[in-house]
């Protein structure tokens, strides 16, 4: 079979492998859509998880079944189906802690171009198909169904883990494709108030369609200070980080009140330490939690944040401002993703309707 | 009145007042017996909350009420009580919130001898008396009664931050009279095993009788690197800090399992930034929560603390190694704490019984 | 002054008081508007709560602030405030334990015309202003502040204490203003599917708008045999209740996964035992949490439910079918909420803009 | 292999049957000692779980490994190993939520002497060895062991559920031995006030060796009107039911405190309705949470419940109170279980050591 793989740090290109094995809880697929993540830049560019040879990359599609181990009960081939980008082994301690994707070591759910292939192939390989794929509902189709991979959970994860309420005040700090979800994940859990802070136009066009009223531009003075003015020196609720770096967090707890929560979904790329501000923390002591978690990934999680794309109350197609159609287009779409247009927000590739 | 005041950075005597006022939802009490914290050195001495000019000084004491106000209903003059150190306005947003330790603002629920006089004094004002004071057991002397001002509720605090749970793994960083309570109650939630950081000859001897049962000196070699080879590389589920400075988080993260928790209790009284290392905390994405809180105080807190030293399930009396009788002994006391000799914990001084 | 007084059970009328004393931390308002509850029912005609003579009744309505205790400092005359149904003492040992509503004993957060008189009068009085009062947001109408007392944050609770999480499946027992209100908080929170029990013209057509797509009529049969045939047999995974009796609860238990919570906001009028059928309770180890409660009041939620309304993001404009103007109404309104007819679902009086 | 088996509800024996099979992950076990249960009665002669035709008995034990299937990472032939009650399927739908014990379907965690045959056996097979399975700690005997499948987690499951917090006071009705595992656990979670409901003599004696120091006798009046009386009327902050009917229920919530919480672990075996008196649940809004599950089961629960035995935290010698050696004893265990001598809490017979 054929797949886009980074050959090494830096460079990418079609390879040919054997299509992988199926063991007997696993499933075979085939993608119908993939999506390019900000992830695939880093891995391939940056190195971000340091060198891989040969390693097939993407981690955000749908599929369709082509064959499943003897103990699979829940799928056969030709069924269609939700891929999340995390696949945690779910008998493992940190899964029966609460903790799937973290299963087997600190962030090793993720498999898909980290730890085995990708899905930029032909066909890939999914560990446990019962409990990691989902059906795919009939009325959302293969573009949006990508969106269920990465960008939904993980945006909606840091709105979890910020603990949005009723009624909350919440600063959403990156407006990308998971700062976007971030922010219609904290409307559609009760905030009252929604400051983003990002201004590339499209994505603050598409953050006002999913409930942020007030935009920040961090070249107009620092975050904190515009923060603390809009809301009279009190601060805010909750921060979702969602872009940005290690310096990031700086500003988050500045914004936030005593009792208020930061949930990061941002990957940290450089920088040696994560600097929380002494006095502003409290000096130790502000109840000012700090949380910062890969997704989880797995069959409940893609059902149920499926569901919300399926009743309708989440409208995914915003993000897709860049469909293609073929795998003849994996380069293009990778490189739009590392050199982001104005007008980008996703990366989509049709395979298959 | 006579009152042990601080009367700028550095130096401390006394000096005379006039009795403070009782509002109508008020107290005043004067002292059964006091103790000395370690934030009366940082007060005094380091000018950790800012200059003052002659604020008596002490948040730690149990307590006569001499005078209620006109709307206070469960305590009458000659009554016995248990003071905390934090007495929040009940009835502010933060403490609506959950958060009555920053009622008013961040860390301001604490007022003796920060906002307002403190405890070392002949009489000394208690706001809220109803929500804040508790009536002193019977079978709790003086001196015991002294440790639940904020040495038990502060350990145990930590405690409940870092969210321990039958058959965790805890780490307590710190075996000061802070940190033997965070042991203490680190065991009487349902660790399995405790490893504390300390190497005090004294401190270590009242951990064990706590429940830790080993130890780790940070002389020995850095402090993850120990716990690690403790733990067959696996790490601690939970991590409580009662000691230490910004860089304590460091080791914190590094020995803690991905999805574990870290309740830090310990004033951070200098350097600009707590640092998180970026890829121990699993490049922002581990779970590896990290939150610091004041100790909440007020009247429910003193009544369910006090219930365990009154039922004898907490044994408060190994912390009181240095007892004095009398007011004169407010300033060796200090001084003792300042110095710390080696066979010292808490300083306390009765006075009356 | 005049008031609309229960006399005794089943008689009603206005009747001469004095204006009501403020004491130190209280204020004394008149009413903007108000508006009549089914607990003004069940009180008045019911003898739900006992007997009682002569006691104001009410307690939903905004308010002008006339005078202020001389430790209030937040408020002051003139001001227009949210009024909340539950006004606690927030300095209780209830309240410190998290739980307002019960302060000074079960259910005693509820004041207004239970303990004392209620709002349908010329002025009326409120302990704790600081802690209970909100301002009134400019933008939102005399009319809609109403729904903040009581409907809004009663039937938001109720989803709170079913605990409703991003994509679940929610059933809604009862489409009168609070379940209409849990519908809402069911769609703001996360719900992926909301069913509802109830079949008023009126009533289906407004909880549309709040998110329900799904309509259950209890004539066609028992809800729990509609709703598992709605579910393939699996159940929804939250139940809340917000109508009904006693005997509602065997339905939401036999409608429930295993893991899912029930959240009761209904008043249980008669009857000796709610009933839990054991067989679907699991034999007692269901993990079918059962719990219902009296809604938060107090300052802070106004505020952050308020703030909902004030930004657009809750629309309870819908509520409130019949709108008079005028203290003459009182009695229609009263009846007309009795009796509801068919195109009734709150009856609000308007007495200033 | 031999096995003792439920022929038909009322009658037991020993069979021969095949050698379970081993799946690739699953485990083949021999017993090294075996503990009777009140379920085991239950299932036997009162057919608690239906009609079930030559199946194997028994779900509490420690054994060895005899057989891995090809996918089991972690254990190997001639492991010694705690095995719990229950025994999930980690992928499961109910697991991914968070409530493993239900995988399947309501309580069908629950495999032993429930799906497949049981533990009193030649050999017993094991589901998901690597999931399921814990090592035994070396300085566990195998009698202790025991007392790990399922009356330490189930006992502890009731304080998990109950949520006891530092200083509460807890009920705990029921004194059995799971009700001695709940006092345990209410201690070991810092419970300051333990009230026990149970007479007989030896389970007495052995409560108050784990914190239990009140006791109360249902014979000498109503529960409820004994603890209001021991608390002055306010009854207790939680409360843990292992023992009773569904009538308990009415006792429990008299008992209880407005925000309090019940967490049942008793098997309920007759009666179409628990009651749940509607007064005293404050009409539907006490918040008195009621919540009933089976415990949890798994390796992770293992791991850390066996630390807390391994560490000498726990003592759980107390509870096998008659040991037999040898299979021959099977029948007579069972009769002591059925017919409860006053000296009995535990019958345990060892196999090996």
């Amino acid at each position: 079979m054929k797949g886009y793989a980074m050959l090494k740090i830096g460079q990418a290109g079609w390879i040919e492998k054997d299509v992988p094995k199926c063991g007997p809880l696993d499933a075979i697929c085939k993608p119908l859509a993939i999506a390019i993540c900000t992830s695939d830049v880093h891995t391939l560019w940056e190195g971000a998880i340091g060198e891989r040879h040969d390693m097939i990359l993407g981690h955000e599609c749908c599929a369709e079944v082509v064959e499943v181990g003897s103990l699979v009960n829940d799928f056969k081939p030709g069924d269609r189906v939700l891929i999340p980008a995390i696949t945690p082994d779910w008998n493992s301690l940190e899964a029966q802690a609460g903790y799937s994707m973290h299963s087997g070591g600190m962030l090793a759910g993720w498999k898909f171009s980290n730890f085995k292939d990708g899905v930029f192939a032909d066909f890939f390989h999914v560990n446990d198909a019962d409990g990691n794929m989902a059906h795919l509902p009939k009325n959302i189709n293969v573009v949006d169904a990508c969106m269920l991979s990465d960008m939904v959970p993980t945006g909606f994860h840091g709105v979890e883990l910020a603990d949005v309420q009723f009624g909350d005040s919440v600063l959403v700090i990156g407006i990308g494709p998971v700062g976007l979800m971030a922010v219609a994940g904290a409307a559609l859990r009760g905030a009252s108030r929604i400051i983003a802070v990002g201004t590339r136009p499209k994505c603050v066009e598409v953050a006002k369609k999913y409930g942020a009223e007030e935009f920040i531009d961090y070249k107009n003075g620092k975050i904190e200070d515009q923060v603390l003015k809009m809301t009279d020196g009190k601060g805010v609720d909750k921060v979702v980080i969602a872009g940005g770096n290690v310096k990031t967090f700086e500003a988050a707890v500045k914004c936030l009140k005593p009792g208020g929560k930061i949930g990061n979904v941002n990957y940290l790329g450089s920088g040696d330490y994560i600097t929380i501000p002494r006095a502003e923390w409290g000096v130790g002591m502000g109840h000012k939690q700090i949380v910062g978690g890969l997704t989880p990934g797995g069959r409940l999680r893609m059902e149920k944040l499926g569901a919300l794309v399926s009743s309708g109350r989440l409208d995914v197609s915003h993000l897709a401002t860049h469909v293609f159609e073929g795998w003849d287009h994996v380069e293009e779409a990778l490189l739009l993703m590392k050199n982001k247009t104005p007008d980008l927000i996703k990366p989509v590739i049709k395979l298959e309707d």
